[in-house]
């Protein structure tokens, strides 16, 4: 063998590489990134005010924190491939039937396993949203098409436009998120059913992403789950990550016609939900304690958290029906990019939210926390605004 | 709006349902589904045992069960997206720069992306084989091209057979493990560059699964990390789930060209490592104790099993420097399917190797596991043996 070069040495494949240097490392844009944030701040997690992700203020359910605790000792053994009790669990909550369901590595996970399995190539996605579903559709190989809310009317879905840019658009599928993820609103039943309702002369796949549906008390009868269960063209993406607070194990649900699970399931890897999420998954469906605490206390706190927002100068609280509510920043303000920094000082992150394409610089978002987190806030957002003379 | 069909009337978009159609549910074909076994035999999973999933012995690491422990609470936290400590961790284990490195929901989760990232059409896989990488190649659309290991060799990779097959198979691509996996054997160092320097001439990529290496005291010596950090030809990917028994928890990691890296970091879900599985990494890494002791008992425990089997008529172990090993049934034995039922009706759990393409019904997998554990398995082993008259 007279071949001396290493394998170093060696050129590239050189029309892969190519492509191949065209990718960069990403930015983070989203919220919730604590582990950042304390490694620039040098402060430990736990004095972190973390409102830039939206999970839910009541924290880690006890039920969960024993059922995780409990199962530690079952980490030597690979999770339950089929997730069989946590579907169950979930069949129940959604009212579906367990074939209807399949659980994923986080909700983002089956958001991409659904473009795929339905090959979706035109996906019309509202401006702004969860920057997740773009990323997912070039991921795929499909294209974004961007369906702008109207910020007067408070980036609420205007039906009739969406309908009017999946067939102007040539659209064969759609991604809409209710509450919405950044602005808060929730569609009515009648929205819902308009939706729907266009869904049966179109050749349109359609998926709702219900990730803080549970937040309502009477979410439910406002979700797709049934529909998802029957048709092809609808499916329902979930999240326990965030009512449920536990982002940190990842756990999602995609609830859509069997086929499509099906098809999901024979792709994948077997073992992509870990065992501590599928515990901890089944121990938060059950408990409606939790549920029940959420459902009193959030209207309250999310009200608290809008008037102390509204008393302030400058700064405008958007109405929601979610965990979470949109801050508008009037002209005469600090940007977001500063207002972020500025907080972030004090401990606290908020999602800045000049990563939507359409938001600019004068948007915050802000998870709803309880009295005394939102009190923090409120103080650090007064001393940022007596260092600007706004007050 | 005259139109009164619901949704669930209307027909289904039908060239995607023909296709949809033929996706069945999937059957489980590995080891370690303890949850399916308890589900079947009524047991509590602390009464199995399995030796059906390659899992270190030693169980749990009690460092990194502590670090489980105190980092539940921080479950309510997105987990880092960079996996900064734990990269860092890896960096230093591996040797190689942490932007040649990314981590992943276990290794099965890197390998789909690894084939995607390098645009793998015709793949090479030796047979047998664990089985998710012919899944993996078919879910990227790719096609896996078998080559048949010798059993008379112990099912060892010739390496000039190896080579000729990639030529006259026209491949752009490759997968190998070793230690093998189910196989056993570990290639030499002359092996592993005869391989590496065959790819200096030839344009094929190539996937070194090095899941069971660190079971060997100098496994990193027949390592391919510093090659696959610096050239885009080689990448090697590496399970933390079986050296440190936490396949429930999910971790893996790709060492690749940072190009590589990029491009699957900037495809995917940033939220992919949950915290606990970061955590759990971090301290398993540091556990030098833990590797010790492993590389000091595991040697003994699997001559003890090799020992206990070869003296079993009518079954033959095949030498092995991993953690498990196979063991070949002589034709006047039982089928491995029987095997297989009769221990699980005993509590053990075994792998079936009907499930890899050329074993037929004439091989069980076997975990190493302490001498207690051997114990109850040659029992329960010679118990059939007497049931069928062969003892």
């Amino acid at each position: 063998m007279t071949e001396k070069r290493t394998i170093m040495e060696q050129p590239v494949i050189s029309d892969r590489h190519n492509e191949l240097q065209k990718a960069q490392p990403v930015p983070y844009r989203h919220g919730g990134d604590v582990w950042g944030a304390i490694e620039v701040a040098g402060v430990s997690v736990t004095e972190i005010l973390d409102l830039s992700a939206n999970i839910n203020y009541l924290g880690l359910s006890h039920q969960v924190k024993k059922a995780i605790e409990e199962s530690i000792d079952q980490v030597v053994h690979y999770p339950d491939p089929q997730c069989r009790r946590l579907i169950d669990a979930l069949a129940d909550h959604f009212a579906v039937s367990p074939d209807s369901i399949c659980a994923g590595n986080g909700a983002v996970d089956l958001l991409d396993h659904w473009l795929h399995a339905v090959k979706a190539r035109r996906v019309l996605i509202p401006e702004p949203a969860f920057g997740q579903y773009e990323r997912a559709v070039a991921a795929q190989g499909g294209e974004a098409v961007r369906l702008q809310l109207e910020e007067k009317g408070h980036f609420r879905l205007d039906v009739e436009a969406w309908r009017q840019a999946l067939q102007k658009e040539n659209c064969d599928a759609a991604i809409l998120c209710t509450p919405h993820n950044p602005a808060g609103w929730v569609w009515t039943a009648e929205e819902r059913q308009a939706v729907l309702t266009h869904l049966t002369s179109a050749p349109v796949r359609l998926l709702v992403d219900e990730s803080f549906l549970d937040f309502l008390p009477d979410g439910r009868l406002l979700s797709c789950c049934a529909e998802a269960a029957k048709s092809d063209q609808v499916a329902v993406l979930y999240s326990l990550t965030k009512f449920f607070a536990i982002p940190g194990l990842r756990l999602g649900a995609l609830i859509a016609h069997r086929e499509i699970i099906n098809a999901i399931v024979r792709r994948r890897d077997p073992w992509v939900v870990n065992h501590l999420a599928q515990v901890a998954g089944i121990a938060a469906l059950a408990d409606r304690d939790y549920h029940r605490k959420t459902w009193e206390g959030l209207p309250q706190e999310r009200d608290y958290l809008f008037q102390r927002l509204r008393d302030l100068p400058g700064l405008s609280p958007l109405p929601s029906a979610a965990n979470f509510l949109l801050l508008r920043i009037e002209e005469s303000g600090l940007s977001s990019t500063e207002w972020t920094k500025r907080l972030r000082r004090r401990g606290i992150l908020v999602r800045n939210c000049n990563t939507f394409l359409s938001l600019g610089e004068r948007y915050l978002r802000l998870a709803v926390r309880d009295r005394a987190a939102t009190n923090r806030l409120i103080d650090a957002m007064r001393a940022v605004l007596a260092e600007e003379g706004m007050l």
